[in-house]
């Protein structure tokens, strides 16, 4: 028997860093998607190949670690956790294309854990609602990562465009018109999980709020406002509306010290290739840029090139997708 | 008769855009000069010589106009007021060295206003005071930009290092310990003195901020709060907050709209090549950058020189100096 599973990436497209304290934020899920297929295997070995980044592993679950620890394998930690928590003992052969840009705030870690437990559980046999393959996708973000929001695991598994109203109360936005975007990326962080890095930047922030409440607090009651507006502008299509709350929303993550020179220089590249709007998305600190092209997609794509990393997306409105096949 | 005078240019170090909303601002007299020599001739003449921009025109006061109208040749405008209102007929050679770097918001065009009136009025035998030095050079700017901040003459009147507690309030902070900074500018606006830039972007601030006044109201107020706790700690000599508070000012401006990519490019830049705080100086939309450098001068020129322009500078403690000298 042989499962295949698939789930996207996501970017935030307003409010990332605010959501860490109770306020709204919009996600929507990316075109490129994680791809899983599970096959048994007659001995007890479950053997990982992740294929895009030319890792080939056995994992033990029953160790609870990986046979290797570089940190560009990072990423087995994630497996491993997946696997285990809907799977006892039978060997596997386990295939994986991440496919999304790693360690870019895109939710890679979270796209390849949603298809894997929803593709591991339909080997089994195990019947998993969407609901629950959120919950034990991010709690093995959580096992892994010392922070984790849930709204990774969430798109990944629901897909489309989510208005988070605030930490518990998710809210899917149906539009009938699409947002196109373009997300730039930088690859200079190397191919691993960014497992550490969202925490250590939601430490800063936080740090930084302490700090300066006076100063800072104004700076979230600000991103709050906008995302709320953003909503409304994204349900209207105002575009350009849209862009100018992307532009504002980057100056407030730059004020709250996420951003970087690369991601700067990628932010206002996009717009004078044509952008309406751009902004860092993620948690900051290197990783990647969504910039809201209605107009000039090719132009924007091609000056964001020359300096880093792009792909164009809109939103995809599958979450997880899973395929059983009988092979004989 | 020869009267010689200089004025100091300037840099906001904290509070650009959140002043014309009544907000305090901090700003710096640089150590670079605007240098003026006024001699009379015996027609009735007045020829205008700028040395750095290879300027030698004569203007006519009567006909209110310059001979040229080129914009290269903006600053003649400012000369023409500026003598204008200390001088009626008698012929005069007027030689100018602009020195500070024009049209960057750095405050030349108020430098090269504060010097002549100083000079002029003296060659006249009027005894101007300081503070009507100041009030004449801002008429000066006044008529000659649509918008004009008194803060660029009174620092190029009385030098040193000024709070400006609101639109009319002004504060001298007396400090002993320097502020050594790295001024980065561009000089891609090509030499013109800046008469309109900084009225469209004050323009563009107030548009965002009506059009979005429950998201940017708080970024005024941010940047109000940030001030005055910038103010303590430049009392105080806290570098450590110094740097800090100027990242979050740059971000908070990048909010209203009047970043650019060369300057995030300076800004950013100058950060990693060591400097503790870096943000934009002045109403944006290209011109300058501050980066507040306790250590690491030197790497931080040499970094923004590799992209744009860069000096260094403390906080000059003299303001417009005028010296007569008998010529026979």
């Amino acid at each position: 028997m042989q499962v295949t599973a698939s789930a996207p990436g996501k970017a935030i497209l307003f409010g990332e860093h605010a959501v860490v304290y109770g306020k709204p934020a919009i996600a929507m899920a990316l075109s490129k998607r994680a791809q899983v297929k599970v096959t048994g295997r007659l001995d007890k070995k479950i053997q990982v190949n992740i294929r895009d980044l030319g890792i080939k592993e056995y994992i033990n679950l029953k160790e609870n670690i990986v046979t290797s620890n570089s940190p560009e394998k990072g990423i087995l930690k994630y497996v491993l956790n997946s696997v285990k928590s809907v799977h006892q003992e039978s060997g596997l052969d386990i295939y994986i294309d991440v496919n999304v840009p790693i360690g870019g705030g895109l939710g890679s870690s979270a796209a390849v854990t949603v298809a894997l437990i929803a593709a591991v559980s339909k080997y089994n046999n195990i019947d998993l609602k969407k609901k629950e393959i959120a919950r034990l996708a991010h709690k093995v973000e959580l096992e892994v990562q010392n922070y984790a929001s849930p709204l990774d695991t969430i798109i990944s598994t629901y897909g489309g465009l989510i208005y988070l109203k605030d930490a518990k109360k998710i809210i899917s936005l149906d539009i009938n018109h699409d947002i196109p975007v373009v997300i730039g990326f930088t690859d200079s962080g190397g191919n691993t999980m960014c497992s550490t890095d969202t925490g250590k930047l939601v430490g800063a922030v936080k740090i930084r709020k302490e700090s300066y409440p006076e100063i800072i607090n104004p700076v979230i009651g600000s991103i709050e406002a906008l995302t709320i507006e953003a909503k409304e502008a994204i349900l209207n299509n105002d575009k350009k509306r849209i862009g100018e709350l992307m532009n504002i929303n980057h100056g407030l993550l730059d004020a709250l010290g996420v951003n970087t020179l690369e991601l700067s220089n990628m932010v206002y590249t996009a717009r004078v290739a044509g952008a309406s709007g751009s902004k860092i998305t993620g948690a900051g600190g290197g990783g990647s840029i969504i910039s809201f092209c209605p107009e000039g997609t090719e132009e924007v794509i091609a000056a964001l090139k020359k300096i880093e990393n792009a792909f164009k997306s809109d939103i995809s409105k599958d979450g997880v997708k899973t395929t059983l096949k009988e092979v004989r």
